[in-house]
């Protein structure tokens, strides 16, 4: 998607060759009109699914989830990542590991929001090492809801979090394939 | 606002004299139609303000400014709670206690994303005891940019938040106003 492309090339921060921030249109200030082309985008891609809900990660996944939504007519469920006193105990959770934050969080959703005649799309920022989409796939799996799709922003191939997916059935589209990041200079391989 | 009135009297959990969880349209799973009800709303209390930027904090403030921001046609900003090895060391940052959580948190946000000649609408899920709200106040007040107004969707008038603002000049809107909740019931005084 070359709007997105152009984007993460006019505003993405290179850290060093695993990391490109996106903090000012995605993970701190966000672009709502380019969420809404994304939107669009992940509705062309994924509009025959008859998706009934779109489940994403706390907290960057929310923004894109929400506006891509609106194309969907659904609800969106975001899974936890933090306990919060209040949090319904009845619940499904697993284990995922951030490279990022060098934390293991145990991410979960109420019961109640994940149900088996539930068609999924998964919506998230970045697929780096696939631990955290692993892991979404994992909770929809104990709801035994069904995974429409997968619907990624950006997907670092280099890191290879595509073949923690393991499932050919799936289909997972992500709007920018970053293949490399040298020397400061990002390379799509889509 | 009564679709916000209703929805809360229809799916809010009460918890005790204190807590109504609104977990299944907003905190947890997002009604994504309700939200946009809500983003009109706030257009319409804030139109007038020349607002540049809208202010929220992860996680929960996420999904409504997202949505509300669409019919300013300005960007987000949501402030972070939880520390990420790549957040920007040249930030704004102040301390927020959250009764909900039981925890004391750094908020912050890179300065780049508030200039002084930003007016900034500030949004949020809740307003109870004001700690939040007087943290994201503090920032905006280190950045010298301006406050355009405080949007809530649920403010809880018996935890005295609106006290913690302490600045008549601010213009503070809450879509519903819980007065009081007992044995289970809840009184709206808007």
């Amino acid at each position: 998607m070359d709007a997105l492309k152009e984007k993460i090339l006019q505003s993405g921060k290179v850290i060093d060759n695993r990391l490109v921030k996106v903090d000012s249109f995605l993970n701190h200030q966000v672009d709502i009109e380019l969420l809404n082309k994304i939107g669009k985008e992940f509705q062309k891609r994924f509009g025959n699914k008859n998706v009934t809900k779109i489940l994403t990660l706390e907290a960057s996944g929310i923004a894109i989830a929400c506006i891509t939504a609106q194309y969907f007519n659904v609800p969106v469920v975001f899974a936890k990542k933090h306990e919060a006193n209040n949090l319904d105990k009845n619940r499904y959770e697993t284990k995922v590991y951030s490279f990022t934050k060098d934390t293991l969080y145990n991410i979960k959703v109420a019961k109640e929001y994940l149900q088996p005649a539930d068609k999924i799309l998964i919506i998230d920022d970045f697929l780096a090492y696939g631990q955290a989409m692993a892991g979404l796939i994992d909770l929809v799996k104990q709801a035994g809801a069904e995974i429409a799709g997968i619907g990624i922003m950006i997907e670092k191939s280099f890191q290879k979090g595509r073949e923690m997916i393991k499932d050919p059935d799936i289909q997972l589209e992500s709007l920018a394939i970053i293949e490399a990041i040298q020397n400061g200079k990002i390379t799509f391989n889509k």
